[in-house]
């Protein structure tokens, strides 16, 4: 009887409180987790502010949703359009401070052997996926640390094991880095940082069609001489990404 | 008498043979690691291809050295100056190929706590020690794999642990990262990819004046918000870096 009390005890003293209180901005929202996290929240009670990086991707979300969620267009790899999306939540979330910060928004391609890429297509992967990250969480501390509330950062299995070339692990690896020098900067503000690792799930990510279309373009503007010599792993890479 | 032969086979087997022929480009030549190991790869007869930033760094370089160093400008965080001295290199080494290359450039600077940076800080560090390692890897590669030669690239014990805020353990994750996939690519190719993984070396990335300077510039530059708050993380900062 005792054991079960306690057992009854702990399980409640792990239920969020006041969950209607609280805001949560999520980043990427437009579909993934981001669109899953934005609706069971939303569903859960809580205010949430979803920013998209399309207008189609934020009407969508808000048909599901109730009226207490609210859009913002963003887009993480350009500094003024978070600029103006912090300034667009401090302006809703006022004195209140933000209680969740959830940097979910990601993309993978261009993914292909390292030498069939260019500097420009690795800065793309690390301008959304880690830059844009750094930049969200900058803008938006102040306004965390105020309600002392939490960060998730969405990471990858890949960022902590090498899956393939270009951008997208050297990204998620930052992801690791940036998330635990975070962590350990902003524990005494009683600001938790967290971060996920998912594996291979079924998002808009993985759409194969997508990544094969980008491959076969990548493979095409691939100079003659890399070309003749990766000709093997040509079959490699269209078998690993099927 | 036969164990003695046999670890005398084993050793002669470890010595590589025809060093005189072999080209080796290092980058970051003006000082700290990549100034001792062209002048030592140098003296041990090899042709050494060492890029520098300065020219300052470049002439001292050619004072201490033989005839056969041949030294050129590169900015790793510059696209243009990279595909420069490829050609370079590619004009220099011809059909011989390039037989090892070492990605040593690299900057620790802007650092301080995250919140204190700006992601132009993130991408300026992103840029020399990450994108620039991809970039001159990508572009040597063709010369790299004509003589089944090895990479060596510089990373740092930041790569594994996250020591600091600012983007230097971002970008020496990344690292580890890149060197890791394109070890697995390149093995087919008989090319070997290695990585050097130093702690704190006194060399001259870590001239804690430079460090101390640039930090209480970004400190005079945050704003008076996340100052108050951060107050604290000013002095374990500096404490740390002394």
């Amino acid at each position: 009887m005792c054991l079960l009390l306690l057992y009854r005890w702990y399980r409640q003293s792990q239920i969020l409180e006041n969950t209607t209180d609280k805001y949560v901005f999520i980043t990427g929202c437009d579909s993934g987790f981001g669109n899953k996290l934005a609706k069971q929240l939303d569903n859960r009670g809580m205010k949430v502010l979803a920013a998209c990086l399309t207008n189609t991707g934020a009407s969508e979300l808000k048909k599901e949703c109730s009226s207490r969620l609210q859009t913002v267009m963003l887009d993480v790899a350009d500094s003024q359009s978070v600029s103006s999306a912090a300034k667009w939540v401090t302006s809703i979330v006022a004195d209140k401070g933000l209680w969740g910060l959830v940097n979910n928004a990601g993309i993978l391609i261009p993914m292909a052997p390292n030498e069939w890429l260019t500097r420009a297509d690795f800065r793309k992967v690390l301008d959304v996926n880690l830059l844009g990250m750094v930049d969200v969480t900058i803008n938006l501390l102040p306004l965390i640390r105020k309600s002392q509330g939490r960060i998730v950062n969405v990471s990858s299995i890949a960022g902590r094991v090498t899956l393939c070339g270009g951008g997208y692990c050297l990204s998620k690896y930052g992801v690791e880095a940036f998330s635990d020098s975070l962590r350990r900067e902003l524990k005494p503000f009683g600001v938790k940082v967290s971060i996920i690792n998912p594996d291979f799930f079924r998002t808009s990510i993985l759409i194969s069609e997508v990544i094969k279309a980008r491959v076969t373009d990548i493979w095409k503007k691939t100079a003659s001489e890399p070309k003749k010599c990766l000709w093997g792993k040509v079959l490699s890479t269209i078998l690993w990404i099927c």
